[in-house]
């Protein structure tokens, strides 16, 4: 009997792979996590992603083979063409790994190959956030900033595969520097990484926040989610810096509007949570962008959370076996 | 006996009105120019741009409405759904402007509508530099700066119009004041304009620069070509504005990339002359970009010149027959 097609996502990640099955409906059926531990070398993290995948199989009550086709998700940067990850930041050593050749020939399947967060933000366009958009930019909000771009439902990867790296678009010459090496990238005004630096540096200044210090003398240190949480505690130097940091995060999601002109703006990750937070964005982006613009794109959290990535996964490999003609 | 299809297309800049006839292979029969004279208000305007439109379709040996169609190119903000133009700062005091339905009637011509830099962008694509390319960002420089984005072929409008707007696009947080009230806007460091105040900034803070301060002396006033060719000339100061200019333009350049990723980026307008001044922003884009864009993008000046808008609007008049249905 001819079973419903199923698709595996894997999203691979710095701390963990993840991974699910998901049917054509974009329901996940079954998922599984690794770590990734990537000290353990790539060979290690091949064997780790399709362990996953099998995980996520055995938990949806299938074997990983009777799926249609594989998608996998990665952090860049990537030869996209080659299906092969270059020397991701957050992998380290890894170096050239060959994922989507690995892993189509481990399953015999069909294997499509994707930017983490282009895919996630496929996954959110598919059935998240963004279903009824025609066009979307997602903003991931983490350690770094991810950038991915859909347009009728499709990745817009661009020519070489680099379209979308909003975390990596200047908004200030020569200014903070950026984990990337660059200088006044977005990701170092607007990342978790940029909110924990800025709390950092009003404690060396002297700024007054009883707060902030006792967190980092309770804690050992400062992370994101506490500065936030002393934000909406009242304090005031924790509210200055997330009041800056949704500003500078307004910017880059006006250049992206002033660049594409999506119907909607995402913003995933785990620094995407409070309301507050996000109606300061709001303001910002309607006081800089365009007026048409500005009162028509929607700026939004996106929904699929830690899901994203490897359903977006799925929603590449659903469109890989469309786009080849097998049914 | 059939003519072979002509298409008349209209680009609607501040100073003048140039329209041309154009054949399905791109080649311009027939060229005219009108004053723009806003000031006299828009119902001469409409009139001005049917009579440029007809005067180029004498020089073509024609008349008007044996073309196709028409495409008329204006600055925006332009409600393109409506085909109104808005109220464009460099045609004050024009404001909601019916454009497009007084010329489909004044002909009896399916007329179409476009941004003029992203009508420059397709003409580019079409039979200009951009020839070969599959997508193109086109930044012109001049008063202001323009941007236009081509995909396949197709001007890529966004959601609402107003996709590749580039100039205004933030390259500094807080930083220079630009003409359409925002802050830090690429138009305010890389525009004509902005190399202007810029020198007159340099003067004013006592830059050593004979070149520039007898220019401003004997012409009365500093523009954009007298810094370049100050420049070149081996004045310090200017040459200093020049390479700032390069700089400033290569980091809205590479935010462009990491957003779209394109093919190729052309530089047209006033301002974009120059071997060294182009190898300069091709420099920095290199250091700037990520490797894989930042080795494959091709920049490059523009080829078709101030007859890139008409024939660009010409390029939307022939899509949208195409689209029409209607051979």
């Amino acid at each position: 009997m001819a079973q419903p097609p199923l698709y595996i996502g894997v999203d691979v990640g710095g701390t963990t792979i993840k991974a699910g099955v998901v049917n054509d409906r974009g329901e996940v059926l079954g998922r599984a996590e690794v770590l990734t531990e990537p000290w353990r070398g790539q060979d290690e993290g091949l064997s780790r992603i399709c362990e996953a995948a099998e995980g996520a199989a055995a938990r949806a009550g299938v074997r990983a083979g009777e799926a249609r086709a594989v998608g996998i998700a990665t952090p860049g940067p990537l030869d996209l063409a080659a299906g092969v990850m270059l020397n991701p930041p957050n992998l380290k050593p890894w170096r050239n790994v060959p994922v989507r050749d690995h892993v189509a020939r481990h399953f015999g399947l069909p294997t499509a190959f994707e930017n983490d967060a282009n895919a996630a933000a496929l996954g959110e366009s598919w059935v998240g956030a963004g279903r009824s958009a025609r066009s979307l930019v997602l903003l991931t909000l983490g350690t770094g900033i991810g950038g991915g771009i859909v347009l009728d439902g499709a990745v817009f990867a661009g020519s070489h595969g680099h379209a979308g790296e909003l975390g990596h678009t200047c908004i200030e010459v020569n200014g903070r520097p950026c984990g990337c090496g660059r200088r006044g990238c977005l990701e170092a005004y607007a990342s978790a990484t940029a909110v924990v630096a800025r709390a950092e540096e009003a404690l060396a200044s002297g700024a007054v926040s009883s707060r902030l210090a006792q967190i980092r003398e309770t804690e050992g240190e400062l992370t994101a989610r506490a500065v936030f949480e002393a934000a909406e505690s009242g304090d005031a130097a924790a509210a200055a810096i997330v009041g800056q940091t949704a500003f500078n995060l307004a910017v880059g999601i006006v250049n992206a509007m002033h660049t594409v002109d999506p119907d909607l703006v995402l913003l995933g990750g785990g620094m995407a949570v409070g309301d507050r937070f996000l109606e300061s964005i709001r303001r910002h982006v309607r006081e800089l962008a365009f007026e048409v613009p500005g009162r028509h794109t929607e700026v939004s959290y996106a929904l699929l959370g830690a899901a994203a990535g490897f359903i977006g996964a799925a929603a590449c490999a659903r469109r890989l076996v469309a786009a080849s003609g097998v049914s």
